[in-house]
């Protein structure tokens, strides 16, 4: 059954769009990046300020603590049964390099492209615009109709890009506030071509920060080199060594839990037309290096990755100096697939680094999370719902797809809150999202609005 | 024939101590970094400080302009043929990481231990402590005598410690000035058991920066990972491949003009018993981690290596970043031997690298110096004559050692000057030049002062 009033509710949207991309930019100019200590300040303040915004949309919403940034969790009016929990993040990625962008990170602008307007900004994106599609919905909804949708449950975390480390208590300690039928996740994005999509898998994740200690200091390699161990050297022959040629992944039992994708799948995303190569130019390069005999979507959606995301040691400013460092840094992460188990994986790496470290050196491990993979149950009447909803505003069939980023959270609310979720977005390949210059699309704003007023009329 | 005022110049070398020793604390108060161009000012004002000293000690002196940071040089009265040239540089290494210091690393300060007094501070030992030996036993010669040696030319450079580009062009510019019988450098230390030592056989070095790019931003993992290349792996594989599982270089023909040694070095550096472990054990470390079957101090001294000094990308701040990184860099250096060709060793390992680089990514190559090994021909009776010297000073026979660091100007005075070098040093191995909390124990100082006045007392 469709809301009678919903034309008024989009009406109502295209009406207030200036005002809504203003509220956007304000959101944006607060730094909340959850990683950095040097932000927590920042981080306190978005959460400050999209509560306030939640409160004026009619909500009631609060700050909670947890050990680190704290979530807001907000109710609309209660109903007679369970019903949605909305689920968004107000953190964002660190900005550097700093001197790659166009414009300051934390002042958003809107600029005029040959795809049509954007705003420009850290966070535009990923998540602070995507989440605000939902709040949006909601200030129309309650508008038109004097009250908001009842029994929502908006729940909204500021570690999402630092591994969450408090979310998972949270849902614990919270279970029967925050258990509903369903979840809406809005972190995801469209498909290549621009049509709207439902995420039905996303990639696990699991970080490990490795310490590599030698000489109980810097040796200058003429007195030394040839005798003393590098842990430099340590480093880069235990990296090197996590792929074989084929560029699949060496560790014992990696694989295990690791599926094929089922046919209907797999023609749904052969329907995607995919071009790799196409889809790699548009940063400057060309050749996909996942494993060989893959597809372009199976490397990047139902693929298991090993991948360096940060690696320090010795001298690296300006000029050369010849030292023997006393210890070298890496970051590695695995983005996951199937039923691939964290545990065993960071187990399995920790043996593989270790067996390249003398005795006379050490190790040490750091731990920065670890999720498994997500992977939706798509018989649940909602999804057809949304997927309709969401072709009415588009104008074009939506689609189910994979996703190569890790939303945590979906296996969370299954595991802990016996929900699925569906994952709907309205991010474009092209965001930027993690780089400089993240940007996100008006349309992909106002339309996601709208597609969110369309979800609410359909599900409430 | 012995110089009869030889025990005057020891006996003033003696009382003037004190006022020697705070002479130069004066020197290493100034952070003459000469790799980093923030103390560009500073090399200069050390350059301007030591020829006012040698002004001072009666020598004409001057500071004379390069491409680079000056060169000083300085005469003593002529003599009626050319004698002797003698080499130091008033430049310092880097002083990171800073926190690892004791005192700050340009406020000198003279500490009591069980080894005797020592003076702390950057340059301290390498080289401002060893060339103001030299200096010292000049000072001393003039007011005993009332003259300076005679036919003595002094040449201090101020780009040692970053590859000295401006040396060879100013040696060409000025052969006949520089070119002299003999030259006496001193940049190189005693032997193990703290006897005095001659220099004869030192490694060259060839330093290398890589930098690998790959997309032409960075990129977010969940989107990218298992698709687009990592400068990071690229470079780790590249640099894991460099040695293989007995210690040894896999560069083609790397190994060319490697020499196994004499018998009678053979016979001098076994008498020197130097134990690895021993040795290691001191920095922390027990393995050492050469060419399997080589004795400890073949592979510091005999053998080449290949060692990865610096290396960066991506994300290496507090937290996590799950980003590909555009970009990563290394800093890699080879320490020489023999007649090791750095020209066709630089263009095997450009060669060795860019196999490991996709089409899509590019490589850049950087030079920071090249210079062939410095092997001595010691059947000149001036060598035999400043072991003889020493062995008078320190009660103890001198022998002939090798160097594992790098001193290319031995090089450059045979090849662009036609003269060999005396390499004497008073250095320690415990000095941790290029380290934190470097230090020049005063008896070097002192007897390193007395040891001059020796040495020049038999060549003069």
């Amino acid at each position: 059954m469709t809301d009678p009033k919903l034309d008024e509710v989009l009406n109502r949207l295209d009406a207030d769009l200036p005002n809504a991309i203003d509220r956007l930019m304000a959101f944006v100019r607060i730094p909340s990046i959850s990683t950095d200590p040097a932000h927590d300040g920042d981080v306190f303040d978005a959460a400050t300020w999209l509560t306030d915004q939640l409160r004026e949309v009619g909500f009631a919403a609060e700050i909670r603590e947890t050990e680190g940034h704290p979530m807001v969790v907000a109710h609309s009016p209660e109903d007679a049964e369970k019903t949605l929990l909305f689920y968004g993040h107000y953190d964002v990625q660190p900005v550097d390099p700093l001197n790659l962008w166009d414009n300051p990170p934390f002042e958003p602008r809107i600029e005029d492209t040959p795809d049509g307007p954007i705003i420009r900004g850290r966070g535009t994106s990923d998540d602070k615009g995507q989440l605000m599609t939902f709040v949006e919905a909601c200030r129309a909804w309650k508008a038109v109709h004097g009250e908001l949708p009842r029994g929502l449950t908006l729940l909204f975390e500021g570690e999402e890009e630092s591994g969450s480390p408090s979310l998972v208590p949270f849902l614990e300690a919270n279970r029967d506030e925050l258990s509903q039928s369903l979840a809406l996740i809005c972190d995801t994005g469209r498909a290549a071509d621009g049509r709207p999509a439902i995420a039905t898998q996303l990639r696990g994740l699991l970080g490990e920060e490795i310490v590599v200690r030698g000489a109980d200091r810097d040796l200058h390699s003429g007195s030394f080199g040839g005798l003393a161990a590098n842990p430099i050297q340590i480093l880069c022959n235990a990296l090197s060594t996590l792929k074989d040629e084929n560029g699949r992944i060496t560790l014992p039992d990696f694989y295990d839990g690791v599926e094929d994708l089922s046919d209907d799948l797999r023609r749904d995303w052969e329907a995607l037309k995919f071009d790799a190569s196409e889809f790699l130019s548009r940063v400057g390069l060309k050749q996909p290096i996942g494993e060989k005999g893959r597809t372009g979507l199976e490397m990047v959606w139902n693929q298991p990755t090993a991948e360096i995301n940060g690696i320090s040691g010795g001298y690296t400013g300006d000029g050369f100096k010849t030292v023997l460092p006393a210890e070298a840094r890496a970051k590695v992460s695995f983005r996951l697939t199937g039923t691939q188990d964290p545990v065993k994986i960071r187990a399995a790496f920790r043996d593989h680094v270790a067996r390249f470290v003398p005795t006379d050196c050490t190790v040490e491990f750091h731990e920065h999370g670890g999720s498994p993979a997500a992977v939706m149950d798509t018989s649940d009447p909602a999804f057809a719902a949304a997927k309709q909803a969401l072709g009415e505003e588009w104008d074009r069939e939506a689609v189910f797809i994979g996703m190569g980023g890790s939303i945590p959270i979906a296996g969370d609310f299954k595991r802990i809150l016996g929900m699925d979720t569906i994952l709907v977005g309205f991010a474009k390949d092209d965001d930027r999202i993690h780089s400089p210059n993240e940007k996100y699309d008006v349309e992909s704003f106002a339309k996601g609005a709208r597609s969110w007023a369309r979800i609410l009329a359909k599900l409430r």
